[in-house]
């Protein structure tokens, strides 16, 4: 099979499943939809979590021990900057600081947030295309028992998770237009699937499900969409993903109850192994049974290939 | 003798000779005065270039190789910054990088240059007040023989002084106020003097003589104003400043010449002992020979006691 496949990722895990995609397809064949919804300013440095972890992952510079930040990073800026008395709790390092200010820069120079990402994986050597999932700005904000709405990196930075999640909103979010070159490949012939990233579903996915068209674009679409679980044996690999499903009053965590979350947008749903018993129970979508953890890189292709399998078997 | 010292001064050499007078002098009574008509905005942050010199110079941070920027700096974010396509003609230190960011956001957050510069000297450590000349923005701008009208840094940095300086303009000066504190210290009658550091007289202390009050202040001033030669044997000890005589029809550089230039807003004058010829035949100010090059830092307090010395001398 060819044709162009889409990804829509948040942060680490969906960076681990993209590297793998991008690997196993051919050169720019991958469209990967990066999460804007924890895009925020700090420093006065326009800031794109999710769309850095994904570059670095793809360009090959990533922190493997972090999930963020780059490699091989040196922290003198924060250092300085701690003497200074300036704020410190979002870590930034010396080469990571690059991308920040540079970005800020463009953007203040008018470039759209797709065409300042696009400069930089070309300036990382990556052939596959990463997209914002819009150049508007949206913001995911999370209401929180303790504490009341917060931003959302002041909720999953500053505060590390730790006030209990009861409701999230993605400020912008219905005002905002989806990424045209997105919309335009679910709606190109030739695409070969969708993927749903094993990103956390309520923090990293439902930003771009949020934004206009794209849940009916995903609808209509006659390419298979597939998701990749999140949870295995009940647990989140990293993050927050399980402890929200009980904070947002969805229950036990399950691979299931984020398929179930997903609803009719899935044709089909990867679900780790270990889940066996519970893909056996399962309702909806056409399960592959895959190893979703992806500690290693022969690890990420292996999924990105049993993600396409699945999908192509779909099709068939 | 105590009392309040106003030491009017650029970056490199007016540095080298604040440091002294800060070691000579009581705690807290050096107040330094820097030019902010370098100052410029440089991938979308705030630089002050002559005030950095000035609080990395006292604060004991300063790179003593390059005169400029810290010392045991590292250059991280430069080096990223260069994969991805960015400017890096002006180069900015990780650990230095810091200290723009951090002002950058103060001053977007409303304060005043004074302020930021009050917190970051105070952080360092150092006793001495660093006021920029204004709060209010002056630019120095260059118009040379081969590029017309340049912004200073483009000039000073990027095109490393190459065309040849015919007219030097301060754009804001005439509107902007000088700064309060520094015209209430030359008010002050516990004043001991008023110290013209031995600073390109075009470049670095004509801006800070161009705002609004300051040149009637210091002809007022019951205090001594004692000027520091910049030139040694008709050569300059770094940068432009010998250059720049003939390029504005000035004649040959000369330690006479920046004292005609400075005219009769001078009381006193150190020179080289080296220049013990000309300064026979000088009119005007009272003259003081003394060792005028500051390799080491007791080269930088001697100058700072000579200087102290002359001034005190002209009280009594």
């Amino acid at each position: 099979m060819s044709g162009p496949v889409v990804a829509l990722s948040g942060g680490v895990g969906g960076a681990k499943l993209a590297l793998g995609l991008s690997r196993v397809l051919p050169a720019e064949a991958l469209i990967v939809v990066a999460n804007t919804g924890d895009d925020f300013e700090h420093l006065g440095l326009s800031i794109s979590p999710d769309i850095d972890t994904l570059t670095y992952a793809l360009g090959g510079v990533d922190n493997p021990a972090t999930g963020w930040g780059r490699r091989d990073e040196t922290w003198h800026f924060m250092t300085a900057l701690a003497e200074l008395g300036g704020e410190t709790w979002f870590r930034l390092g010396d080469q990571d600081l690059a991308t920040h200010v540079e970005r800020t820069r463009r953007l203040r120079a008018g470039e759209t947030l797709s065409a300042v990402t696009d400069a930089f994986r070309r300036a990382f050597g990556i052939a596959a295309r990463i997209l914002p999932m819009s150049d508007d700005r949206v913001r995911t904000r999370v209401r929180t028992e303790e504490a009341g709405w917060l931003d959302f990196q002041d909720w999953f930075v500053r505060l590390q998770c730790r006030p209990a999640v009861r409701e999230l909103t993605f400020d912008g979010a219905a005002a905002a237009r989806a990424q045209p070159e997105f919309l335009a490949a679910l709606a190109d012939p030739a695409l070969r699937c969708v993927v749903i990233c094993p990103s956390n579903p309520f923090i990293s996915v439902a930003p771009i499900l949020a934004l206009p068209g794209v849940r009916a674009a995903l609808e209509a679409c006659r390419a298979p969409v597939v998701g990749v679980s999140p949870i295995i044996g009940g647990r989140a690999v990293k993050g927050p993903t399980a402890r929200m499903f009980a904070e947002l009053g969805l229950g036990a965590p399950s691979a299931a109850g984020v398929a179930a979350h997903y609803g009719r947008l899935l044709d089909g749903y990867v679900m780790d192994a270990m889940d066996a018993a519970e893909a056996a129970t399962m309702q909806g979508p056409r399960v592959a049974l895959a190893q979703t953890l992806m500690a290693t890189l022969d690890d990420r292709e292996a999924l990105g290939r049993a993600v396409l399998d699945l999908a192509d078997s779909l099709r068939a």
